[in-house]
């Protein structure tokens, strides 16, 4: 049985350590829920902070709670463009050696040696889907598309499972309006090569050699 | 045998008639040549312009010669978001019924019907390379693109085929950062279906119910 994913885009976001928070905006406070996100537990919070880059700035950028071990900031590969930074594609939570930056708060600023990422897109699946869909976690798929206008299939689609996930797939700006999708865009893991992970790349030399699968 | 095709990145840019650059630059202007093209006979000029929507603009945007018969400005998807145009997804030329834009230059404003369109993802191919990958001009195809960390597969690629052309892939910037691809980033035309022309949309509506290929 084949399992239909919602698509969502994740804008530029900020998940922050309870440490950070505090040093931007003092002792006291605490993050302010506004309201539930599409995962369960997460919440897009009052509090808004500037990113700054060696060469741009983005003002006002969300932050989702609750708090995080580490501050890991999440941008497109445009907003890394505008903003100076390299553009570093990485999993949530895989910030080792990526790119600082500086964020503003309104009790001055703090420069974060490493946290800018570019989330590598994933789909989040219950159990039950991924069973559905024959997937396990850290499995890497494709994925096709809806569009009426320019379809993709993405390649290198990460699945994460838990059970305290909502089965969706997320990817960035850049690549939301890479499809032009609907209103409520849709997915479907594509089972290429009877369902075997297989290199995108292994896969445009074999093409350009002269091999077809 | 098959065709390696370099992808290439549009950036937001202007083609513009004669009339259009009279208005803006005026009457003894002329267009002045900075340096060539990818694409037999298109060039980049110096002069620039600003573009200017309902929610936004963008300013020194570069115009390419040679005149065209119609002014047409390609932005992308994100581009069109920010200054709050529609993102209408044309070939290029094909600017009926497109929005519109406000252009400013040395001499004041112009107010632009039509001609705001996010490009079309396209191929344009030497008849040579056409033939070499048993495509023919207006064929859509399938693109497979090299990318060490996030490969993308386009669909609904148009291909056109003149003997102006050199063989290369235009996408404009959502879609090459979507794929982060290399330095100098290739594809290869992928048949799939046999090389039959086939809907992607079809395709994901088939996988959801559960209809393999």
């Amino acid at each position: 049985m084949s399992v239909k994913i919602p698509i969502e885009t994740s804008a530029r976001h900020i998940h922050i350590s309870e440490e950070d928070f505090r040093k931007l905006f003092g002792e006291e406070a605490q993050l302010t829920y506004v309201h539930e996100l599409s995962q369960p537990g997460q919440y897009l919070c009052k509090e808004r902070l500037s990113i700054v880059g060696p060469r741009g700035s983005f003002e006002n950028v969300a932050i989702l709670g609750p708090f995080r071990k580490d501050t890991q900031i999440e941008l497109s590969m445009t907003d890394t463009r505008k903003i100076g930074v390299p553009g570093v594609i990485r999993q949530s939570g895989d910030i080792k050696d990526t790119p600082g930056c500086t964020l503003i708060g309104p009790l001055g600023e703090l420069k974060i040696d490493q946290g800018v990422i570019v989330a590598k897109r994933h789909i989040h699946m219950t159990p039950l889907d991924a069973s559905r869909a024959r997937v396990k976690d850290n499995d890497e798929v494709f994925v096709i598309t809806e569009s009426y206008e320019r379809g993709l299939i993405f390649a290198d689609v990460v699945v994460r499972v838990s059970s305290k996930f909502k089965t969706s797939m997320h990817v960035d700006t850049d690549e939301a309006n890479a499809f032009a999708g609907q209103e409520k865009p849709c997915g479907a893991i594509l089972k290429l090569f009877d369902g075997q992970t297989y290199s995108l790349q292994q896969w445009a030399d074999e093409i350009q050699s002269g091999i077809n699968r």
